[in-house]
């Protein structure tokens, strides 16, 4: 089983060994009812989705979940998860108690990277990067078929590396991190900031607008919403010829905005990527769009547990 | 045996299993005499050093040689070497057949890596970043006590991330590399320029100033070398956090520069370095100075022969 724990909605899925979903069901997360209410919740989802695919408890071997911070597998602790509002709880423990099976726990990008890599866009790789553009920018690395931890135990952080000297003020407390200005929400604010300047759109101001709508509307041609998608475009292609220039990945997978902007976000970070590496472009590097979207947490956690208990 | 062949000169020593050097020389390289003439002076000098150290040949086991390049050591050609005008040359077998011993090819900058992984700085990591600040920014990547070369072929290029748009115009044809805004010759250069300024300083403008007197003035007090060595300090420290948010090497070693600076350059470095980390910094990564100088490559390339003969 796998399972995959956000601070908007809990997804699981009953996986085969083939690495194919049989059943898969998805709740908005009662972060409001703590750390219990959520375990609560997520033991009442396992019985309806055993349930509604008429599978036995036995039958499911172990699960895996994935969790939206810092998390320390080896321990089974989750060390901070800011929007769970969750710090220092020890949750394979707890969940290993309400589920009575065994569990294993890791970072949800971590688990995404894991998902592509056996059943998406990873599958032909044996080392990439996987970015996901979102409200955030996300980044799990596998090196040589394994997650990569690193020393300071978060794996990539590659939302948060330091585009510029003061840059926009990041919710991390730093200035100039690529999620300041590549990510889906600085992408939808630095729109709004154009329009505040008199740039024409057909787009309006409205609270609700999204990536979503900036892609559809540079789609028919909106040229302000291609610019914004291209100036987002340009900085995280400045980002990716860093790590290719540091660690040279194999190939780098784009999940979220980029996967679903298609070539429009895509074809400006192809271009940009080849010129800021230049000559050092010795062989391609593939830069290719997930294939799983939000299904990736669900398969990388089966794909896990069935590791950690295979 | 270990052999640094770099673009202005040749070092080699006789480096006995714990790593330490029986015997050295070094001498300027005769880049004139293109790839043969090159190769007729190592031979030479390898007869010399063996005869200054009363070592007969048939007690060398292997030799490890360092090029300043693009360099595929299975196949034992360097590809691409511009500092000696080499291009595609089949070098391990060429300098095999002179010298009777079997030879392993590297990227210099690995080399270094993997001396100061045997005897220097790194003993205690099994995965850091070794840079190297010189007239350009040389780094390698020494990862689970490999070196890592990565899909591109050429490891860590550290000195070619881009640190800003449109920023100077490195050699490699790249605009805004840190190598422009780090290295040596960089922080000479923009001493220069703010000379032409009128700024005061009790150094001159020669056409011979270069680091160690900026740094030798700045630890007299001048404000002006301070002021570049700072600068200078920033912005590797952003390359340097970004590595560490990307990939959290467990130490990163500072040669060249830093190492003779002390603490004129590398506070700085470390200062900035922990800001531009901010909350990300969740344990300690240290930066620490190198501690072979100019030898780390000898000894990494007798590290490397042992390790490939043994």
């Amino acid at each position: 089983m796998g399972m995959d724990l956000g601070g908007t909605a809990i997804k699981m899925g009953i996986v085969d060994k083939k690495g194919q979903i049989q059943a898969h069901l998805q709740e908005g997360t009662k972060v409001e009812g703590g750390a219990r209410g959520v375990l609560e919740q997520m033991a009442g989802l396992v019985e309806k989705l055993l349930g509604s695919a008429g599978v036995k408890k036995e039958d499911i071997q172990a699960a895996g979940l994935g969790v939206p911070g810092a998390v320390d597998p080896e321990r089974g602790r989750v060390i901070l998860a800011p929007n769970l509002s969750w710090r220092d709880y020890p949750l394979k423990e707890e969940v290993e108690a309400v589920l009575s099976l065994p569990v294993v726990i890791e970072n949800d990008a971590h688990m995404a990277a894991l998902g592509e890599m056996w059943q998406g866009a990873g599958r032909e790789y044996s080392s990439f990067l996987l970015v996901t553009v979102g409200t955030g920018i996300g980044s799990g690395m596998i090196l040589q078929g394994r997650i990569w931890r690193g020393s300071l135990e978060y794996g990539a952080e590659l939302g948060h590396v330091k585009m510029m000297e003061n840059g926009p003020l990041c919710r991390c407390g730093g200035r100039g991190c690529l999620e300041t200005l590549a990510s889906a929400s600085a992408m939808v604010r630095r729109f709004k900031e154009k329009l505040s300047w008199g740039r024409a759109s057909r787009l309006g101001d409205s609270p609700s607008l999204g990536l979503r709508e900036i892609i559809e509307a540079g789609r028919e041609g909106d040229k302000l919403c291609r610019e914004v998608l291209e100036e987002g475009a340009r900085h995280l292609a400045r980002a990716l010829a860093n790590v290719a220039l540091t660690l040279g990945p194999e190939a780098i997978i784009l999940g979220g905005g980029p996967a679903e902007a298609g070539d429009l976000f895509l074809s400006p970070i192809r271009e940009y990527f080849r010129e800021y590496m230049g000559t050092w472009l010795l062989r391609s590097l593939p830069l290719i769009p997930a294939q799983l979207g939000n299904r990736a947490g669900i398969i990388g956690a089966a794909y896990l547990a069935q590791q950690e208990v295979g």
